[in-house]
């Protein structure tokens, strides 16, 4: 196997977006990673607050957000407007060639909307493709993608779309070119032993010991679908996936901070 | 001289932007443009009436908004997310491969807040700098530019920018690459003689007989400033400048329709 350039693919979530402290120390972190680098964002509580002031209704169903069109317009304003021209424009002032991005722009990542069942998520979307080569190109260029949560479909919907899902779909795509590392990085240390014990940090997490903390109640509900798709990233091609706290970036892309995500 | 490649870049006007019937037509007439392109986009009302909705007072002096921190942030989230974005997903549905920026993403278009006179503007931006060879780059590998009229600061600011100048700088800039075809797309079928008769269309515009409608009062106070633009723009090596309606595209591409400005 040829040696190939590594890519870290990182993923932040809303809850370091919504606190300007953390948010900029964690840009700070970023733009020193070196190599070629993605950046892939959560919304955070912005869009919920934006909804409210404008008197728009949040319609949450098991914890997940019902995107009716006002809310739709509301997460393009948020995610793809103010958090991410603001991400970008902080990168660009600490020297990072940032560049703002939705999934459709560049056709980067189309979806479908979420096909109605039990419940109509309303304009949300699940990936159907991403265009690998394309960001590839940008990467080419010298430029950083800072990719907001909103993908689009064939009929020209914008669709809000998890960023969790939006990191591993990516980071999957551009394993063709890069040996990508992929990094979610959050408010805990990575995943615990002990959800009560912010410092019982798993070094390293495999099939059999995720099958066993599930099975003890340790890894809770909104760790379960960052792991699945971590796991699938691995089985799809992704070099390395770790689950770190946003402060320890720096270590963490060196192998030395969070969760190790590994098939074996 | 070489035969170059033709660019048309494109301005679209806030007031096309907020009727959807006459934006989707121009969107078509846009995508079937031929060669490489480029649209910038104005705000249009949207902005106006989301900071109403958030209870946020539009500041107005001489008929120019003046952008403070609450209007900054609405005009990022209306500019660059919301009308930026939906314009991104339609081209795309178009078969147009469009990519949605502003300013600050890939450093493209940088400026300087500009500076407290008499009147303190806010947040708004004087261009200082357009990275032509990125904007080139993104059009070699098969990208339409769509640009939102936002610049950013060396600080990390982002900034309020006129689209019109925008448009203008940026086809400069691209005069080094491209033969480039400057065309501003509004609600007017182009400069007219006589600003009660729509049909009152100049063929052409020449700086004697600019100065001389002027001078008789039938340029108005909104053209003047388009029409500095566009002979800066002439002047800086932009290779034709043509002032159109917005449903006269394809036949202004084609320079069959519209206000020709021309140095001589």
């Amino acid at each position: 196997m040829t040696m190939r350039t590594q890519l870290s693919v990182v993923k932040i979530g809303g809850n370091i977006i919504d606190n300007p402290e953390a948010c900029s120390r964690f840009l700070q972190d970023f733009s020193k990673v070196k190599g070629p680098k993605i950046l892939i964002h959560g919304g955070g509580k912005v869009a919920t607050q934006v909804a409210a002031s404008l008197q728009i209704e949040t319609k949450m169903v098991d914890g997940r957000r019902i995107t009716d069109k006002p809310m739709l317009d509301v997460v393009t304003m948020v995610y793809g407007g103010l958090v991410n021209k603001n991400l970008v424009a902080q990168l660009q002032s600490l020297g990072t060639n940032a560049i703002g991005l939705t999934g459709a722009d560049g056709g980067i990542i189309r979806s479908v909307k979420r096909p109605v069942k039990s419940l109509d998520y309303g304009f949300v979307g699940d990936i159907v493709a991403v265009d690998g080569k394309q960001i590839e190109q940008m990467i080419a260029s010298g430029l950083v993608p800072v990719i907001a949560p909103l993908t689009y479909s064939n009929e020209g919907l914008l669709l809000n779309t998890n960023a969790d899902t939006m990191a591993s779909a990516t980071a999957v795509a551009l394993s063709t070119y890069f040996d990508t590392n992929l990094l979610y990085c959050f408010e805990k240390k990575g995943v615990l032993a002990d959800p009560d014990d912010d410092d019982s940090v798993l070094e390293s997490l495999t099939p059999p010991t995720y099958t066993a903390y599930k099975a003890k109640g340790s890894i809770n509900k909104g760790m379960i679908p960052k792991l699945d798709n971590a796991f699938a990233a691995l089985t799809d091609g992704v070099g390395k996936v770790t689950i770190c706290h946003a402060n320890d970036l720096a270590q963490a892309v060196l192998g030395n901070a969070g969760t190790v995500v590994t098939l074996d």
